[in-house]
């Protein structure tokens, strides 16, 4: 990412705050509720989300809330399926969402106009809804973020959160209402990037990462690899807590340093295990999120005021946004790699 | 990985068209149509899959078999929504199938006992049927591999996906003669492990690869990713082709090969406007299926031999397992890495 993106891209973290605030207003909350009474009305069994890149984790964590708010099954749409290989499932029953900040992925047209044959209800989640991919859905939600000249996607990924928890908060009856302290919480964040520029002086020679969460924080984790890849080009690999205890962890070396998203919910107590194996192989840990700093090498707090953990993702990316640019901005001005961080043998 | 623990993997790779065969054989598929005629007679809406590491990549190619060739809707789930969190959705006319190599995982033991609970007909395919994991479900699939004492999963992974077509073949009436010639292709390609001796020659002061696929081969791209991971010790990034089209293809640079897997079928197709994005960017990509090897700068060609696409992935693993193992040793003797192979500035 050239310099100029990375400072546009600076902007873009700073306006989530009053991106978000936009989406509890009014206006927006009404929409949403004209959205979830449909949902009510058909009584969906199953749930199918379609996405690509940052829009694919905003997707994720909303498998999760329709798995443990909703009690629904879910699951994510491999589109070459339907695309690629004429696959015509019956989707009666089923709400098919897609998330897509520009509204400009063919396929995802191609999927919503294949679901509605097949009898599903359809919402286009998009930053465009006037896409034409968005008005192949049934139903639209705006998410609202505006613009992001960098090209990186940062508002509009916590915009897609906060619309796809507001939606689905108001199907299971809620009114939005516990999201109400979110955009001063994510101000606060913003307001704390020369923490995180500290932390991205300690990495700014390293060149593999790896990321971790369990539960609502991994779609966090994933998306904070993709920023970090993306943004500040070095390796991350993202893996779900329980999937690293097994084959990744013997990988993991002093040069691969941790990021840990540990949320102070259940999702903390499922992380537990995961963070005391990294500490007994002596792995270099950042815990961010509400949860315990305790077992991490270095941490950085949020305050949970309160919150409830299903909303933190939308509060936990905001660091590690700041992180992957800061760390893009560190790197421009490190020394070069000795051996590019990387392990000499297999 | 240990040299020892190389050899040992290379005994198990050899071994996969002995194993491949057991399974079609008559006792096993008389046990396969037992579980299929279960599966018929209760006429699943949805499919749900649950496993971990390896197993998960078998686990994605079943999704697209159920979505492709049985017209069901189906997700992979995410076992936190129920074990962390609690989630009890109602699994009335789900098939919940679990992968899992040792039958060891506490969180899929508690998954099945949840689905069933829920209502779901539950299937275990495993390598251990007498697992206290495998026992929770109330079908078992034993994919027979046998022990792999080196650790990795290679014949357990093609005895996986054969099985889990087998049964998914059998729901749809078919009788599994279409795999016949499986196990006569896997020694043709145990066979050819010279030619990818060469190839990981080629690579073995390469640090960082991308490897993909769409449809039926990223689940294949997924495997070779781990397994050059984790018994190279090399980074690996797996990315479905569409998604490859976004960000990540400007990541790309000359020091990150590619491993592309493009079969003959509609996933060539689908393939092709990657293969053409990654040739206009210089990139280096290494062609393996039985797809055209045209657009790579090399190429490993699979004959089909009248094989259909959707078994393709038991046979494209082959060389891949054998280009990791053969890493693994290449790297051993490797000139040490002039900058590890990765860019100097982001």
């Amino acid at each position: 990412m050239t310099q100029d993106r990375v400072h546009l891209m600076g902007a873009d973290i700073a306006e989530q705050p009053e991106a978000l605030a936009r989406l509890l207003g009014g206006p927006s909350l009404h929409r949403v509720g004209q959205v979830a009474a449909v949902i009510r009305d058909r009584g969906p069994r199953f749930v199918l989300l379609a996405a690509r890149g940052t829009s694919d984790h905003a997707a994720l964590y909303a498998k999760y809330l329709a798995e443990v708010s909703l009690g629904l099954p879910a699951g994510m749409v491999t589109p070459s399926a339907m695309t690629a290989y004429g696959a015509r499932p019956d989707l009666s029953d089923v709400l098919l969402i897609t998330v897509s900040r520009d509204g400009d992925a063919a396929d995802l047209q191609e999927i919503l106009q294949i679901a509605r044959a097949g009898g599903a209800t359809t919402i286009a989640v998009t930053n465009d809804p006037g896409s034409e991919q968005a008005q192949a859905a049934e139903l639209q939600l705006d998410v609202m973020a505006g613009p992001e000249p960098s090209g990186a996607s940062t508002k509009s990924y916590t915009c897609e959160l906060l619309s796809l928890w507001l939606v689905i908060d108001a199907v299971r009856g809620g009114d939005g209402q516990a999201a109400e302290a979110i955009p001063v919480a994510a101000q606060a964040l913003v307001d704390r990037r020369g923490e995180v520029c500290l932390l991205a002086r300690r990495y700014r020679a390293r060149h593999r990462f790896v990321t971790t969460g369990r539960g609502y924080s991994y779609p966090t984790a994933r998306e904070a690899a993709s920023l970090l890849m993306e943004t500040a080009g070095v390796s991350a690999h993202a893996y779900s807590g329980a999937d690293l205890l097994h084959g990744p962890l013997n990988m993991i070396e002093r040069d691969h340093p941790v990021i840990a998203v540990v949320p102070d919910g259940r999702g903390a107590k499922a992380m537990r295990p995961v963070l005391e194996r990294l500490a007994d192989r002596g792995a270099e840990v950042a815990v961010f999120g509400a949860g315990s700093t305790a077992l991490g090498t270095v941490g950085y707090r949020l305050e949970p005021q309160g919150i409830a953990e299903e909303l933190h993702p939308v509060l936990d990316i905001v660091p590690l946004q700041q992180l992957a640019l800061e760390l893009a901005l560190a790197r421009e001005g490190a020394d070069p790699p000795d051996n590019g961080g990387e392990p000499s043998r297999p």
